[in-house]
């Protein structure tokens, strides 16, 4: 197989993740998702929740903003913030499991984490706003505000964090081997083109 | 068939033309490439040499620093620099054959002239830089330059003109519905990708 690693960033709502879930169920290779927050609390000592909220969703928070804040002395951290200290375990735990075994690997910055990795295919999805929004209120509710507003904080939450912890733009093609609008090309069919380039890739 | 308009935008040496060739070929459909610009020739009374000068690679220039340049009259030119008067006429002659007939469209910022259209299917076809200085070289030839100079060179100016008439930015995924690199992926699967969805997309 051309390709023994996928890594799956996505807008919310854009079906990334299931996209993600069928290409490594027909690929019989395991999916790394919220599960692999459990390994970063046992590397960090975190609570999964705790990483949850403040890994992939993080503001951009530098050691200085930490250490006058009142949350906690950076002398105990080890002269790092939280967010920097899931960051340093999540990229040990993405290049172990890259390391051990085929997987796929959604978001995290994966494909940031494994961009030297000559077997890892790095994948974008995206999709209109009226796709994404559908599915933000059919997936996780409406809360009363405006979906696409809701998209529009996401979005810009990922956005600062991927630019704080890589230096490069969040969703720039050139960041990724290949870019699919869902609501272009159809969920199903963006999952064929996936497993495809990862068995075939004429590379 | 899901779309009947395909628009290809490319790096140099991304072998985006060739891709584009490939699935017009395989849909039997026309490529507008180079030949556009003959059409353009005609709506605007300009030279096609002129015309591959200032279009698709002219910095941006706005009314105003036409106006006070040496290189002509603006109220002959009704009002317009002749960048702007070329863009008006691409334009026309996009939507024109676009409306005609099913087509591929390669370059000339077509993916934002036909963003409106829910038939037309945009691609952005790019590629890793050594990939793409081989090619450069192999297709225009070593003129003693860095190669990677030369392209970050295009680059550049395709990233002015595109943001110029535009708006957006150049190269980002959100503009398009698929954007591949043929680095990784093959020139011949990456044509074989876009003609499935050209055909078969699930949306």
């Amino acid at each position: 197989m051309p390709y023994k690693i996928l890594t799956v960033s996505r807008e919310i709502g854009s079906a990334g993740h299931t996209v993600a879930c069928l290409v490594a169920k027909e690929l019989q290779i395991p999916c790394y998702d919220k599960n692999i927050v459990d390994k970063i609390a046992v590397e960090t000592g975190f609570s999964p929740e705790y990483i949850k909220q403040e890994s992939e969703y993080a503001k951009s928070r530098s050691f200085l903003a930490y250490a006058f804040s009142s949350q906690g002395d950076p002398s105990i951290m080890g002269g790092m913030s939280p967010a920097d200290r899931i960051w340093i375990a999540q990229s040990k735990v993405i290049c172990d499991v890259a390391e051990k075994e085929s997987c796929v690997i959604v978001g995290r910055c994966a494909d940031y984490i494994l961009k030297d990795r000559k077997d890892a295919l790095h994948v974008f999805i995206h999709a209109n706003k009226d796709f994404r929004a559908k599915r933000l209120v059919d997936l996780y509710g409406d809360d009363g505000r405006s979906p696409i507003r809701r998209l529009d904080e996401q979005d810009d939450k990922r956005r600062v964090h991927y630019r704080h912890f890589t230096g490069r733009n969040w969703g720039e093609a050139k960041n990724y081997n290949l870019s699919i609008d869902t609501s272009a090309v159809g969920i199903e069919k963006a999952a064929k083109i996936i497993v495809d380039i990862m068995k075939n890739a004429g590379r």
